[in-house]
């Protein structure tokens, strides 16, 4: 049996993008179990833009201390068991890493009836349309942003998982959908997805007035995974009573001082609102959602879109990408 | 019986902080009544900081045209009457404008009943602590504040008629107060109003330290009239879940390109809300407010200041200096 595994763990915090030499790949061997212990050989496990500020910690949960494990959510498959909650074999979900195996104590998993996944609804989309980004969708758009049939959304990173799940579920509650994504192909991506509208954010050089052009009449919800100078012109486009959803701000996670926003007076003339949300605080109501999301997969109202990687040598190479603009749906990595 | 009174007109937009020159004190002569008008003498009129934005029109209201009088609240007597609603002596309230009189038609005012007034809820209070200023602190801190007991708010600009009021109400609603003002004389002036604590802002060279330093525990509330880098202190003071308030941006009115805030990042991590608002939303529900508020007024838990300039004249230097920082509760002119 083999117990020598690799994974990738932080041995520089990065100053701005971060770099390859930031990660170290490095050959652990996994330790005997314990009671109450299981070995997880890993299948699949997610990068996502989130995990920036772990590395430096400036966010709301503590910096990870350099050598440890890059942390990630992840699908695996119980190898070895000393549980009763866990027989070898059984498929699950946690925050596994970007490792190939690990071991661990028998909380904190879940485990994955295979019988719930098939073909239109695939066992990743428990890290991905069912996970997090699609939760943030969900919980975002419903609590924070408040929808109405009829009313007009913008929605930036629109070719992101969060961004596209956002717009299809808007476009099943019979709003005006409008997405923002760089370049024609993520633009193509998104119209392909049911958007109204796609605003190419490369292919413009003010974004105020592409935005107006796209939204004569105003914007009723923006729902930002960006920040910035794009925030801020949505901000200016927004109607009376409008509600921004703070889901991420990626253009800001890698600056050493943040760009922020401007127009703070547009909050008292337009009686705006303006929310963020971190998708753990919703976890009493996943099930509800989750069950809602799957209903609306297989009734074909909304898609999912995973990128793929084979093999954990390239996790980094794909973490960096998300900040060049080059991701296009869930981004994940799987282990053979 | 003297026709002719003198008014304050827009001469000229102001650039950045409002000049002298930008008014002009002009004589004119009111016209006979036509059927279902009333002549009004005026008593007091206020000097606003919300009136700046109209200067220029880049509010939600349009601009004010150059020659008009400048507006605002008044109190007048109603000397001539065509109209079966005013009887000549009666006292009234509305939108009467930097004048000494006016000629109008007998619609848009509010008859003040002198029963309802004494010495402890004067007339003034009409169009101050019961007007805008008093009803904005009211419906921003109970609607978008949201406040529970034990809970901690921050005001800025606590000496102003809105902070003030707002941090009394949060005092009598059982939370820890802290203000913000500028100066001795205004921090004492804080202090007597029942506030917990007062931050001199023109002591201190770090406003996130001094906020800290009065707040260990975090700000839940952030009641917010000045905006720009005192909001932006504020912001990474806010607890998990805090609400900040967009009353007032003063500090933003007269600068030619707004600036900000940077920190949106907190509002993801720290599950923070941001909302504005104008006033006149809440017009159906001033009738109670009023009540409510006067009531507190006779208990004595409420007490409200006027700064009152006699004669026309002095108007212009009065408005000016509200954006000197040299205000200290409500801003009113007298009429003899």
């Amino acid at each position: 049996m083999n117990r020598t595994i690799k994974q990738w763990t932080l041995s520089k915090r990065p100053e701005a993008v971060p770099t390859e030499d930031c990660f170290a790949l490095v050959e652990h061997d996994l330790p005997e179990l314990k009671d109450n212990q299981v070995r997880i050989k890993t299948h699949f496990f997610s990068v996502d833009p989130g995990m920036r500020s772990r590395l430096n910690g400036d966010s709301y949960a503590a910096a990870l201390p350099l050598g440890n494990v890059i942390e990630s959510a992840g699908i695996g498959e119980i190898v070895e068991s000393t549980s009763s909650r866990y027989a070898v074999g059984d498929m699950v979900m946690g925050g596994l890493g970007w490792t190939q195996g690990l071991v661990q104590g028998d909380r904190g998993l879940q485990k994955l009836d295979p019988a719930l996944f098939d073909d239109e609804v695939r066992m990743t989309a428990a890290i991905g349309i069912l996970g997090v980004p699609g939760l943030t969708a969900w919980f975002g758009l419903q609590d924070l942003g408040r929808p109405e049939s009829g009313e007009t959304i913008v929605i930036s990173s629109a070719a992101g998982p969060v961004g596209a799940t956002t717009g299809q579920l808007a476009k099943s509650m019979g709003l005006n959908v409008v997405g923002i994504a760089g370049g024609e192909e993520k633009c193509r991506y998104v119209t392909q997805l049911g958007f109204d509208k796609v605003i190419d954010y490369k292919a413009e050089t003010d974004l105020v007035q592409a935005i107006k052009k796209a939204c004569p009449d105003g914007v009723d919800i923006y729902f930002d995974n960006v920040g910035g100078d794009m925030l801020d012109a949505a901000i200016v486009n927004m109607r009376i009573r409008g509600r921004i959803v703070v889901s991420g701000q990626i253009s800001e996670y890698n600056r050493p001082t943040p760009v922020g926003i401007r127009h703070t007076t547009q909050f008292i003339t337009h009686r705006l609102s303006m929310a963020g949300l971190v998708v753990y605080d919703y976890a009493n109501r996943f099930t509800d959602a989750q069950a809602a999301m799957a209903k609306l997969i297989r009734a074909g109202s909304l898609v999912y879109s995973e990128d793929i990687s084979q093999g954990i040598e390239g996790a980094p190479q794909a973490f960096i990408g998300l900040f060049n603009g080059n991701n296009h749906g869930r981004r994940l990595i799987q282990i053979s």
